[in-house]
């Protein structure tokens, strides 16, 4: 037989079983605690018509972009998960009840070049709320608070959420009569964290800023401290521009906000460098970072913007969401070693091992096992002992029951604790209950374990 | 600005949020009943190689697939979820532990005709073992019997996995001297169900078969009855062919393995004219059907196999899987009307309003309700009473919170149970308490309910 090569393309993600299983539990943190904010779960095609896919003009993903004809149809996969919902927003307006609380778990294709942690396939995982007309700004201290319980509830602690709000840039700029040049002076002054303040001041002023303003954009984006410290110091800028004294007012509410959604200021802080993209956001923006590894950017970022689907339907629609990059954010901590082996990546919580020729008896407790919750496995081949041991061993299955002609005979099993080598005969109820008990505890080990620094 | 009109692409399910809410169900039903049994998940990506995709050729399936270059590369959408397990299990052959069992539920892409109930982009949902050189019998009963638990666990039941073993079928046309026609036979006789007897008869002879051959085709699959009738029935043509006796071996042992693994005779059967496709399967094979919806045909399809990658790797992987068209099965299940309309398809479980500017006392009554496994959205939108209340009761959310000056100053909360109306103050404790004993009622309600016929 002519055999060809079995290879999986590059830049796409394909697991093993033990660490596919990490990354499903990280799925399962996140669709369990957007789940709990009462966001209902979108599904949209992974294939839309390329004219709808790129009404709002794609710029750099238009480059990227998966687009190919099938038939007459100009079709392309989706390259994030935001213009789907504008899409799905407008089309489905008249159905849906506002706020509309979504997250879309999926993912979504960009023809990137590849490189070692760049991926053309990757999972987005995004929440928003779209209001009709208007919607309250405690969605933007919500979304935030969100994120904070999702990473916390895979393990992430070591991380901060940086928040700031486009008005008061927009309306600083204008202040010194730089409105029509916000857009390029934003971009510049994103670059600080990598080129430093005097390179910035260089490039503003290459740009045609005057020195003064140049300093005064230097003094303002050198604001820094708690974010009650950040924000006083704002306050010496109020009553020259209402945008600007808007945007403080919203930012306040919103780190008020953040405390009393339980996210602790070490989590959170006020930021005036960070701007995220140029035209879409008006409001709150976030990016987080993780502190131990600014250099892998932000890991979940998003914001406020006034019109999701402007370019489909005559209807304001503003929204507030957030986006976290999964594959990428997986490929970092593995990277960086942050995956938690305690976690159980078996794919069965119990292998059980019948040794006689019937299989009916180790079938039953297998299905009082799995009654009880518990994943189980019965072994039905043909193998030797060790052979059987040796499966559960280098599948790291936490525990194997064996059921022999005198266990059966006696209405009992035998366990076996593969990770302390314990063994004993019980009767099958108590040992469900030995084995749902050992779960119970494995099942707070979270997927990642940050290393001490 | 010059709009778009919004559309999705014919062939394509999106879904209003609450439909979705009911597919998830289901999705979750099966991914809950796959890992109980011991599958790890696996997640492979949609676009492969096309040469990957096609190594096996094509046929009908080529002219089907999404198929286009980009840059250098000739790509192609996956087709099916098998194909991805063989190149999987080939590629990583040496860090797999067998035998292997996987579990994968993903969308496929097929440029069908678009017609009603037919999908281009479609859900299946697969479970596959796959032995390395060998794989016990066992494996072929358990199959179905995880199928009957997870169609049991979405609310279905009047359905029937029929069983039949290709062993048989290939031994029984061998002792008929019709070895060689056996594919065109078993392609006419497929149609029984359809055309009826005599025109099977009729085709046969077209095709050459003899009068007298014809007439024993006809008897061999007029065998029906109890499955132990079925079983008795095929004993009288033991002797005659080795593989038939095989055949007939494996399929008692399955029989008798699929009632300990405690599927009852009423949901599955065995049925000596189902073949299952070709080349591919070698043993067991299984189609299922609803029994008030013969016409709908199969919902649930699959079977052993000898050889699952042979056009990538040079190691006998024999396999046995079954797959679940889950979208054209939601589909189906919605034209007939058997979605549960009892069950909860809100977003949230309980709607806290607070009734007083400051939101914090509804933030962390929520936060109770969360932690109590409690999914709850704060109502912060800045509207009147009725439209608040209407909210709730357009996304049918079970549960209204009320938080106003006096609630918050006794340190109560006011429930409303949207569903009798009643109302009553209680402590934020008592009120997790009851909200979660409802949910947990709510929570047994299954996604589908069959009408009494």
């Amino acid at each position: 037989m002519d055999r060809i090569k079995p290879r999986t393309l590059s830049g796409f993600m394909e697991l093993l079983p033990g660490p596919q299983m990490q990354f499903e539990r990280m799925l399962e943190s996140l669709r369990t605690t957007y789940s709990l904010y009462g966001f209902a779960p979108l599904d949209t095609p992974v294939i839309e018509s390329a004219e709808i896919l790129l009404a709002k003009g794609g710029g750099e993903t238009e480059k990227q972009i998966y687009r190919f004809t099938k038939g007459d149809s100009d079709l392309a996969l989706r390259f994030d998960l935001t213009v789907p919902l504008a899409k799905y927003v407008a089309l489905n307006y008249g159905h849906l009840t506002f706020p509309f609380r979504r997250y879309q778990i999926g993912k979504v294709y960009r023809g990137e070049r590849a490189q070692r942690g760049r991926f053309r396939e990757f999972y987005q995982c995004d929440i928003d709320v779209i209001g009709d007309g208007k919607l309250d700004i405690s969605n933007e201290a919500e979304i935030p608070s969100i994120i904070y319980n999702a990473f916390r509830s895979m393990g992430l602690e070591r991380f901060r959420i940086r928040v700031n709000n486009r008005k008061i840039l927009t309306g600083f700029y204008d202040m010194q009569g730089l409105g029509e040049q916000s857009g390029e002076i934003m971009r510049t002054v994103d670059k600080l964290d990598k080129i430093g303040a005097e390179k910035v001041r260089d490039l503003l002023m290459e740009s045609g800023v005057s020195q003064e303003a140049a300093g005064e954009i230097l003094t303002f984006i050198a604001i820094t401290g708690s974010n009650q410290e950040v924000l006083a110091a704002l306050e010496g800028y109020r009553g020259r521009n209402e945008t600007f004294d808007q945007g403080v007012d919203e930012l306040a509410t919103v780190v008020k906000y953040l405390s009393a959604f339980g996210v602790p200021e070490e989590n959170f802080s006020v930021d005036l460098t960070i701007a995220r993209g140029l035209d879409y956001y008006t409001g709150t923006v976030y990016e987080t970072v993780m502190l131990d590894h600014p250099e892998i950017g932000s890991i979940c970022s998003g914001g406020r913007y006034d019109n999701l689907a402007g370019y489909y339907i005559d209807k304001p629609l503003p929204g507030v969401g957030i986006s976290i990059g999964l594959t990428r954010l997986f490929y970092v901590l593995g990277e960086q070693g942050y995956f938690n082996e305690d976690m159980v990546t078996a794919p069965t919580d119990v292998l059980v091992l019948p040794m006689t020729e019937d299989l009916a008896p180790a079938i039953s407790f297998a299905t009082l096992l799995r009654a009880g919750g518990i994943r189980a496995q019965v072994y039905g081949e043909q193998k030797k002992f060790k052979a059987k041991m040796s499966y559960a061993d280098k599948l790291k299955i936490p525990y194997v029951v064996f059921l022999g002609e005198e266990e059966i005979s006696q209405g009992m099993v035998k366990v076996k604790n593969m990770a302390t080598g314990d063994q004993q005969a019980m009767e099958p109820v108590a040992a469900v209950a030995l084995i749902r008990e050992s779960k119970e505890t494995l099942a707070r080990e979270k997927p990642i374990q940050e290393k001490q620094v």
